[in-house]
């Protein structure tokens, strides 16, 4: 199975979904192996690059793409699986950028508070160890953690002739910025537009629920992806595969909404699966469910709604595709 | 160990938190086993048993308790530490009561469209395959899922005179059903009133995360439980601990404030116990937070932070409690 | 008519809804005239006096009663009708508690960020041109507002045996902080325990909608009011008529609640008062509600729902009750 | 005074802020004429013509423009003042559009219930007594209600490279949907993007503080308006002005942080004003805004925070550009 790689230069970055020209035509079923920058577009290297300086917020969440899938159709359904997802630099950075996070007045949830101090962290990467080190700014504390990459930002282009900032995640995906998006993971997202134009970007190092502070270890990631489009089907928002979990995301505000939104679709989608009443599902759901916060920072903040598997009787949904997109992958590593 | 066993006839059921004279005096240290009866009052005993015929509303979520310590004063912390949670009845239930749950509007989030059907589950327990049966009411499926006990409701006396009803979570603890609430975990609440005034019930055989429907397997229970007290150190929101994990208990409106308030709790806690500055705690939190919604459903929302201990260097907290009631409820198993 | 005096001692101050012993039973039909301290039970008298000195957060918002009125039961309806509101002393005091307010993060709404500046503004009042003077604290500036007194708190014994806090509006009344709680206004509340045992308390000699920063210009407040009773017909929550308007009163979280809670119960009072339709009443009201925010402070936030008598065909509501009560109170002043 | 009309062909209808070519080039100071169909592109025209058969949700809330005004640059204020707005057929058209609306569940606060029943309600202008006549459609009742025409929707290109929807409103406008955007209202803008590309259109011939179903009495609109840009002074959010109040309007959800936006903004326009201490304005502002919700339906909810110039000392905004436009106006009606 052939690779196709691209990094784009920043003149090609993205910073929307929607308005953007496709960086490259792709036929369903090709790998693509992709760089993406870091969300500060490389801008903060030390602990002395504050972001209020060195960030400009023009140019943030840069993306990788948009992608115009060939044959892609309004109505259709786009599956991204992901292959790999291997750390571009030895290091990451994650940033308390004033008026920013779940823990401070932000430009929406406004107050007249001064902001918490503009501070930056770096991670180095042990690439042997596969771990960053958490080292703190106001004492000596040192941790290292486990490299677990993921990508904050996957995505199509909006419906109803919409753009929208990279910084936000809705319907079309975006940046949800959960801990799901990750290699072995199946992405099935609703087309809204000829070619679908997806993109992918905000590599995580390693990202906690909820993304508290508004930025996990932000880092440049190469990443290897499966594109397939299956035709009709699409989803209202994301769903989410891997090989234990049937997951969909909901991203809006207040949080209790992105909760129903995603249990509305995860219901949706046991109807579709097990063939059971839209009541059965809520109520086996009910019992059943996880429920991991993905972001409370995005302006729209995101849950995701899981399903283990192992509970539940055999299925499988989109005729197999992620089963079989796990089989090429395998000759992918 | 001695283990002074309470099972509280209908009469003493209690169904607020405060405002009720204790059913008991105990002394720290002491283990209680409780039966529990279900949140319906074991009103709900066939799929024909509806909830807006059989439910007195004036009688649910009964409480088992309250129980006065001896020597707890306002600013101490009581730890609660779960041994066991046994069902106490063959089979369990679950309702879609109207105008109740997340996927409806309600009381609060008022539409003017009609209620959901008003359905009831019966789910069979197996008590030697330890499963709890869900039988779809719409169609004919059948699926065997795990036991797995726990406490929806679990409080003290709230503070500033309040009595509130066994429904609400909020400082106090009481209704917060997270499935957190199990064997093998403690709970420290902030005393506010003489005695602390403890109680505990709304067993649930199984819950998934968020209490989708507004109801779990809702069963009879036997609970065994330590109790013991520590002078001062009351913490602002309910913390909980078991082997794995450091938690938190958020529980407001909208959610992303009950997750706000977890999140706070855990970061102060974090302080205490590495003596991290808060901004190092955030940003470390950040990147290792596991947020699980535990309910959608109860007029206040909670969310559980969490951290996992072995991503983080070894402390112990309140002098090892967890630990050493680890080992006494060994001796009770 | 005769109009009964109380002057409560400090002691005799109430500091919740329910749980508190009457100060006095009274007959439907009487008159009252009733002092009532500041919410800061006159603690701040000048601008150096700080609230995070000065004000016992356990003794803020004490209300003057609760009266048991006799033959009030559960279902019943309660109106108050306010003949008169008088200042009772010449000054009145305003502060920006820390973590308090609509304009910082509280409690609740938790951040990382220090509080803003504990500041305290002191109103004189101009009892001849009826005027209370705002003076900047932080430059020179002086402007002289028009007194519109009004209550900020009003309220019943809560239902399901529970006691609330006065700082906390819901079902039974309590803290709403509307400026529409004036002379010439009937409040009808549903009774929900024997004897009703309303209170009133929180004078404000002015207030903007929503109470920005939590506290009005509070001050000590001599208010005649008469009591009221009509057997059943409990409304779901508070009601208000004036001359020009029919209103409810919705108080939760988030904001949008408190509305649907308002409109809900307009909706429900039109169904009642004109025989319309939910759907038409829904209509109608979408074209011609007024919707003032009460507060945003007071932990369950209030929104107001009016509708103009005037744009809408003659009804009255509870027999006229208002229009006879206005007859009376003109007849007390 | 010259005035320049233009009424645009369905396919010049414009959908989106930004993303669309502008109808025309026009210099500040001119004044416009401008018709716009309703929110529905005039496709209910009797009770019969329901929302779910006959509207295109792709085509509705169509804008008339996008207008480039000659000069405008990102970060200059763009002053659109309301001359008069004249009803422009006989009839408006108000619906409770399935799943949309505040008094029901909605794709975002999703439930699963049903949607409430699909009715469309006309609205007969009457113009020589100047109102428009409810007609209940589940039974008998008419009311002849004020013409009080306003426009729900005005805005230029979002920042950021967005492309928005007409449906929603945030700091570029849109579709705030409040009565107070009506003759004699003058509305500032940040500008955005070279041109600012404004669009009105939503006319309503009448509606409710809240927009409780969702629709107004939609109809088509003819409007002048005078056009003009002052360098510089860009607000984050719209403010408005009319004879009588300071305004500003935040848009967010959930509806806390729209009220919270809208604080804010008059907060730092009263800093401006009246050289006011950022605290002292909240104080003030505390005790004489106004909030009245403006719609709770349009995915981001509107609160407008208001303040009468009248209890305040005299001063002038953007050097009594409002004044002057009041004056400019006199002379074309």
């Amino acid at each position: 199975m052939d690779v196709v790689e691209f990094t784009p230069s920043f003149e090609q970055y993205a910073f929307t979904f929607g308005g953007v020209a496709p960086v490259m035509r792709i036929k369903p079923g090709i790998a693509l192996r992709l760089w993406s920058d870091d969300a500060f577009c490389g801008a903060l290297r030390s602990v002395t690059d504050l972001s209020s300086e060195k960030v400009d917020l023009r140019h943030v969440n840069p993306q990788t793409g948009p992608f115009h899938v060939e044959g892609a159709e309004p109505g259709d359904t786009l599956a991204l699986h992901f292959v790999s997802m291997e750390p571009a630099r030895d290091w990451g950075a994650s940033a308390a950028i004033p008026f920013f996070g779940g823990m401070t007045s932000t430009d929406r949830t406004v107050t007249l508070q001064p902001p918490l101090p503009d501070t930056t962290w770096i991670y180095h990467l042990d690439s042997v160890a596969r771990t960053v080190a958490f080292e703190a700014r106001f004492s000596d504390h040192r941790i290292e953690l486990p490299l677990e990459p993921m990508l904050g930002t996957v995505g199509v282009a909006p419906a109803g002739r919409e753009v929208r900032s990279s910084l936000v995640p809705d319907r079309f995906g975006g940046n949800m910025d959960t801990p799901q998006m990750r290699a072995g993971t199946t992405c099935f997202l609703g087309v809204n537009v000829e070619g679908a134009l997806f993109s992918i970007g905000d590599g995580h190092y390693r990202q906690g629920e909820g993304e508290a502070c508004g930025t996990a270890v932000e880092g440049a990631m190469t990443t290897t992806l499966i594109v397939e489009l299956l035709k009709g089907g699409a989803p209202a928002w994301p769903r989410l595969e891997d090989d234990t979990h049937w997951m969909t995301v909901g991203s809006s505000r207040p949080l209790e909404d992105s909760w129903r939104i995603g249990q509305a679709e995860l219901i949706a989608w046991f109807v579709e699966l097990y063939g059971l009443h839209a009541m059965d599902a809520y109520q086996l759901l009910s019992q059943i469910s996880e429920t991991p916060i993905a972001n409370v920072v995005d302006a729209n903040y995101s849950v995701v709604v899981k399903a283990r598997k192992a509970l539940l009787p055999p299925v499988t949904a989109y005729e197999g595709l992620h089963a079989d997109l796990r089989r090429r992958a395998a000759t992918l590593l």
